[in-house]
């Protein structure tokens, strides 16, 4: 399997980790959206990372997607997610906290960075901030118990953090959010998460 | 049970044919993520529709999470999506697809209609447009039969479809995309559709 996108985006790292967790071995093809745009519309039709391609060349696309499959092609045992039930619904309503916490930090964090400072609209970054920040909120209200067994709501929450501390620092001061905190080190002590840590984090920025 | 948002947003669009589809009732709640931020916040932390409310006060937050849910307790045979095995992987990629073809022209839209126009910036409408209609010419390259039985994939490409041609009607010009027509025509006739058509789309503009 090549896993298609880099590691500063954590769509991507939350489906490296996956593989990792459930060991399964990939190759990394780390072609970037910005500067490769035309090789990733051949890739993806919507130009967006992460991709996974399949050793039978089947594409796919969209990091929910891609660890649905990985989830049914490991069984019911070994999951990350429920297959069923409350347990389930509960795993989806974190993850989508956490993939909607990433999209709305990550759209303040291209308007303060890629987008042209001439065409920045405060407004907006102060809505997708305040939208992000909610689910970051609602995230902490969650128990996180540190036992409890590496599962995707743990997995993308911790890309969550990680993501959020790494591009708006400002926003997670260590201490603001203890229960995160807590999560993210418990995480990324991990050997799966050090080998994808976002070391070289750098996005295009505009003047 | 109650669906909060308009049907102006495919996402919301979606999850209500879904709901009459599998013929499960349900109260319509349409405040504006526009008109009603801080309202909406109150009910999803990261402040976007749709929600459902169950009957229980439980909340579920995200269209896929919530359409999840709603496949989960209808069971397998009624299911919109399969519940695994190669055809829920294949209609994953076009769901992947259709929302991600949402998410790009929507995010043109908005910087179009909603942005001030002295922020807007026309390489981003290009970028978007780009992986918008990147989905669109991918689902056009489907064979989406007239007979098959209405599912996830067809309800979900054809408010993409709606959604389009709704907001930016010079990227589907009646013709360029048969295929799509024919489902969008085949869908739009049924009565779920019918009782979600966003009549009345207006989003908030700028100057």
């Amino acid at each position: 399997m090549i896993l298609v996108g880099q590691y500063d985006s954590p769509f991507v790292r939350r489906v490296a980790i996956s593989l990792r967790v459930l060991g399964l071995p990939y190759e990394h093809d780390t072609r970037s959206v910005f500067g490769d745009f035309d090789a990733m519309l051949k890739v993806n039709p919507v130009g967006r990372i992460p991709s996974l391609i399949l050793d039978d060349g089947e594409v796919l696309v969209d990091s929910a997607a891609i660890l649905d499959h990985l989830d049914q092609s490991v069984g019911p045992e070994r999951a990350l997610l429920p297959l069923q039930g409350d347990g389930r619904r509960r795993a989806l309503r974190l993850m989508a906290l956490a993939t909607g916490g990433i999209e709305k930090i990550g759209a303040s964090v291209y308007e303060r960075l890629v987008r042209p400072s001439a065409c920045r609209w405060p407004d907006w970054i102060e809505r997708c901030v305040a939208q992000g920040m909610g689910a970051v909120a609602a995230l902490e209200a969650e128990p996180w118990p540190a036992e409890a067994r590496i599962d995707q709501p743990r997995i993308t929450t911790a890309c969550l953090v990680r993501y959020v501390k790494m591009t708006s620092p400002e926003l997670m001061p260590q201490g603001r959010f203890p229960r995160l905190d807590a999560l993210s080190s418990l995480c990324e002590a991990r050997p799966e998460f050090q080998a994808t840590f976002p070391a070289d984090y750098a996005v295009p920025r505009s003047a």
